[in-house]
């Protein structure tokens, strides 16, 4: 069963995860085991989908009808896969700009992000699976609709995306307020990079920042707080056009 | 009579304005004449506060008490005088940075600004008084506490500021995408400077472009819309703090 951008019920969530459609998230109800909950987490373990167990109220409150345990929310996108995304800009001579985001959970931020981001003509944003911000509706108006120009992937794992990111060629330069940290504008941004930003709370996680080529802070001139991460993102992608020639 | 940060009825409005308090603006009631609409008409003018002619029914809504056609909304800030501000910057021999905003009416744009101010080191963020976003709560939220920092100018006119400004030495570069507007990089940026922002609908108003210095544009890869302005004002902040290479 479907109703709008949700879509309920063993048979019907199977399918749409196995006919490839853009699955946000799916929803299972505490409890209920058996060939249902072994066939879902199969599968979104598969397709790396994020699975989220919950009591059956909060289903019975998503959906009127008769679910049997599993809800799915569609995406508004469809994700794409980082490997295809990169090899193909690199087959075509392109000099890739990335953006990594570790721990985005807010929408605005998000969407604020992407809208940047297509701004500054970068390849991808690549978001990790579990602890992101959905690719919703309030994300695209944050957005102002660059979410559905930008190519968004999601990843299972920041950390091996990462590796293989640096495996391929690709410098991978985190922003922190960290000792090792050198100043935006110190650090080269002309080549293929992947700029990895943090929430506001955590920042970067230190085993990522440990692995990036080069950590860089935004140049502040007061101890207070510090750019939102939307803004800070936006000046570091800034910082890789101005170090490109780009106008 | 007070209610949080409200002041209502003809005398406690004129003893607050008269008195110096930071009143963010007044809603008057439509039809209501005589010495109470000479008065608050006068002292608004003279304060450079914001007043707004409306229906009885919507200060009905304001205030539960007796409100005499007059409500005062407090500001959470006190205002700063541009002018003090900025020549008690340049006597102290200061470089000062200066961020003029002009028609930004989104209240989160205008505390992101602040914040991005804030950590940039800004002198002080000047607003006109009228069409400008309410130093309020959410914009206090939206700056992360920077609005509390900040010094915020009300100006009676952009116009005469930006002249003012001029005279006083200070260079005032408006970000557009004129024709006129080259690269941010491009331009100088590293002596006294102000930075004019405009509305994401209508930019920087066209007289306000001809009267400046310099006209930048923010370096895009893409057609795609633009930046969001709280961003595209980090970014020239950024800019600035680059080519005076505080780190």
């Amino acid at each position: 069963m479907a109703d709008n951008n949700l879509i309920y019920g063993h048979h019907p969530v199977v399918e749409a995860i196995q006919s490839g459609q853009a699955v946000e998230k799916v929803f299972f109800q505490q409890g209920v085991r058996g060939e249902t909950e072994k066939e879902i987490r199969l599968l979104t373990r598969e397709h790396g989908i994020p699975l989220q167990v919950v009591p059956k109220e909060k289903l019975n409150k998503m959906v009127r009808g008769a679910h049997q345990g599993v809800v799915a929310f569609l995406a508004l996108i469809e994700f794409q896969s980082l490997e295809d995304v990169v090899l193909q800009a690199l087959e075509q001579g392109q000099n890739p700009l990335l953006v990594l985001l570790d721990s985005i959970t807010d929408v605005r931020n998000f969407g604020a992000i992407c809208r940047s981001a297509e701004c500054a003509g970068a390849l991808a944003v690549v978001v990790p699976q579990s602890g992101s911000a959905p690719a919703n509706e309030e994300a695209m108006k944050a957005s102002a609709g660059a979410l559905a120009r930008m190519r968004i992937c999601r990843v299972r794992s920041l950390f091996s995306s990462v590796e293989w990111l640096q495996q391929s060629g690709i410098q991978v330069v985190a922003t922190a307020l960290s000792d090792r940290a050198v100043p935006l504008y110190k650090a080269d941004l002309s080549g293929p990079v992947a700029i990895l930003m943090g929430s506001e709370g955590d920042g970067v996680h230190p085993k990522l920042q440990k692995m990036s080529d080069a950590v860089v802070k935004i140049p502040q001139a007061t101890d207070f707080d510090s750019y939102n991460v939307s803004v800070a993102a936006g000046i570091v992608l800034y910082e890789a056009l101005r170090q490109r020639a780009i106008d």
